[in-house]
């Protein structure tokens, strides 16, 4: 009997066990069975753009975060994969700001290089997961869409990369229940457009606020509003910006803020974050952390303490993300395969302890990409995962903290250096503001050429 | 040991079944142990208006499907509970359509006279229940958010009733992943005066989308589209309406229809109806089945005929509402008091095939409410709940559906005789269409008074 490992989702995390596992069994080890249980009806998890928001056409809540006209926030030489470089794929360099469909075809062309999707069952979402003692083994119950049945199957090994930017924070605030304008959250904001004219509030500070605030802006908000809590994110944002301390309390349009001051307002989008969330797991599994760099109980960041058998790929807070996935997924694979000796449930134990003393000790961005590039470079360090330049992409994490201080309408114009390649990155053909089509063939086009002929 | 009951879910149907153990175990009939299981953070279902769509503070699904200005869409004389009218709850006669809050405040009534509420578990969705066939028990796994732990026990019979409003079906169309609008389903509508201004489209040809179409009319939308699949409504609609036939495609702000028009449109609101939605059931107890009346597998309307220890209250589609939670739930009980024999799993298929073939002769809306009332009188025979003038209820829609053919804007203007008190409603002080405030102090204060003084 060939021992059998699930994997929980089909997004960037699920999708690079599937690859770590093939790229193993490629290369002559012991062959594992591989199911891999994906809610969606096509892998790519948040990167496969939903207009649906709420429920989907199963009655699941719905997975995708993303928005139409969202480019990449961060720099792709960032993110590249050690294995398969943006060179790679689009067959020359380009601009290192790509839009989500960009992004979505590079995901798309390693995926058909390299992963075996026969491994991944759709429309398939997981009911329950449970370990039983005796056996060994987790009970995975799967409800399958396509037969409207329910299932239960038995593995040896659990990798939940279900991510945790799906379920949304959504605190209340006083009046809020008879606001007379819009309210949404970040996870359900489709289209910038429907905001062109409005007065629009960005209650948050962080990604999700400056994000959204700058596409509503860039597609004709007549004005922005963001409210923080704690600290104001010190941009210099466009002359209609304004920003307010935290919402207190709401009269018809009105919003009242921490500082006595009011404001009318039509719409107002809950920047406000995202829960773990795993319905699907009984309590001995189920990580309960907030969003942050070193949750605890994972061992490397990567295995559940409590129960070795059982993984989690990307369930921190990110600044690195495809090639993070792709360290702790080959890490886990190197576990199951037993090529990693895990020490005892104390000392894995006590290890994370340490990181998560480390982790207090972060006191700037700077201390966070750095702390999460020597988790990363210490996990890479004991696989055949390609060795990158981690210090290099934390020096590209620098230089764009610095091109967003310096503009946050234009950060995304500047160009970056792969660590996969050296190459630098061309500029792009049009600047950010000025670009209303988001399409990858408006993207990739030659416009100096369109202009000669 | 005392046998177990579970019941799934607090609102209307959930409450009826409380309501009948009570009233059995008042007037000595055995002490079973009954417990129920709620998602919300209190009882009332639908009835418990949230501000929230989506997911809410927990990442459960939003079960709430009202929005803000919801009068009731029928008269309240078709919905009186048989045990507690509405004059003794709110010790005078009030008119026919009363808002939201007015129902809410005569439901909350009769829960308190007559309802232990100790019974229900709050913030406790149920994330599984099958049958065990060897301890004739269903074990019932619940997640407690406030303890953050899940947990499993046994029970004797379980009464599923946790409603089919609140799922939404979110068909697709050709272009609508570009529409350059706003997309919602009508479970996620919250506040007409959202769309003040704009033009607006429901899609759906039935009680959503007459009732969120005359919302957003009623405060200020430019104009409404009412895009039909099959068959128009029927009704008279103000000026500012045109009905469409079904929307084929979209291209940005444009809708083309199947009859080759087009139209722009500033929101789409998709008005299409619900699913059943039961994740948290096992194949051999879960109803899969479109909105009817006649659901098969449900004997009398009510008993799961695979299972008949297992129920459902409101499963069907329904132009009886209250009263006919009540008769389900009295039915319900007496079975597992022993008070009502069952005949065979085979005889009772044989009767729902029989009702079914009733079902499909129906052709209009008349045969529709006659068959439905057919079945509550049936099930109130062999019962004690209280017996109520069905054929006036009746007589009730008929003159409801008239009022609504001859204006659809002033059809709540009209009143109606109580079956249970013989009281005719008296008017409302201000016609719907100028009554902007649907509070309950506006509702039911004395406006002659005001005036005179």
């Amino acid at each position: 009997m060939k021992k059998r490992v699930a994997v929980i989702g089909a997004g960037p995390s699920g999708l690079a066990a599937l690859r770590a596992f093939h790229s193993a069994f490629q290369k002559g080890a012991e062959i594992l069975e591989i199911v891999c249980f994906e809610k969606q009806s096509a892998w790519g998890g948040l990167w496969n753009y939903n207009w649906r928001t709420g429920t989907d056409e199963f009655g699941e809540p719905v997975h995708g975060s993303m928005y139409r006209y969202l480019w990449s926030n961060g720099p792709k030489e960032a993110l590249e994969f050690a294995d398969y470089t943006f060179e790679e794929h689009f067959g020359k360099p380009i601009a290192s700001y790509p839009p989500r469909e960009v992004l979505f075809d590079y995901i798309k062309g390693r995926v058909e290089k390299t992963v075996v999707t026969e491994w991944i069952r759709y429309k398939s979402p997981v009911r329950n997961i449970s370990y039983d003692e005796a056996s060994e083994k987790f009970a995975v119950t799967v409800h399958d869409h396509a037969r409207s049945s329910t299932y239960t199957e038995m593995f040896d090994y659990v990798i939940n990369a279900s991510g945790h930017f799906s379920t949304p924070n959504i605190p209340s605030f006083p009046g809020i229940e008879k606001y007379a304008g819009r309210v949404l959250h970040a996870h359900d904001m489709r289209d910038a457009l429907e905001f062109a004219g409005q007065d629009v509030m960005v209650v948050g500070s962080s990604y999700s606020a400056e994000d959204i605030g700058s596409q509503c802006w860039k597609y004709g908000a007549k004005s922005l509003t963001l409210s923080y809590r704690t600290a104001s994110p010190g941009y210099n944002w466009p002359e209609n910006w304004e920003e307010k301390p935290l919402l207190s309390r709401i009269e018809g349009k009105t919003c009242f803020f921490s500082d006595g001051s009011s404001k009318d307002i039509d719409a107002i989008i809950l920047c406000t974050g995202y829960i773990h969330h795993y319905p699907w797991l009984a309590d001995d599994l189920r990580l309960d952390s907030s969003n942050r760099l070193w949750p605890l109980g994972l061992y490397q960041g990567v295995a559940w303490t409590k129960n070795p058998r059982f993984f989690y790929i990307g369930a921190q807070d990110q600044w690195f993300t495809f090639n993070m996935f792709d360290a702790q997924a080959w890490w886990a694979r190197d576990v199951i395969l037993g090529r990693i000796t895990l020490p005892s449930q104390e000392e894995m134990d006590l290890d994370c302890l340490e990181w998560r003393a480390r982790e207090d000790k972060n006191e700037t961005a700077k201390d966070g990409w750095e702390f999460q590039g020597a988790m990363i470079q210490r996990i890479i360090d004991q696989t055949d995962y390609p060795a990158f330049d981690i210090g290099g992409v934390c020096e590209l994490f620098y230089q764009w903290k610095n091109h967003k201080l310096d503009n946050i309408m234009t950060f995304r114009d500047q160009s970056y250096k792969s660590v996969m390649t050296g190459t630098v990155s061309p500029p792009h053909h049009t600047p950010w503001v000025k670009e209303l089509d988001d399409s990858m063939a408006a993207y990739l086009a030659d416009r100096n050429a369109i202009a000669a002929e």
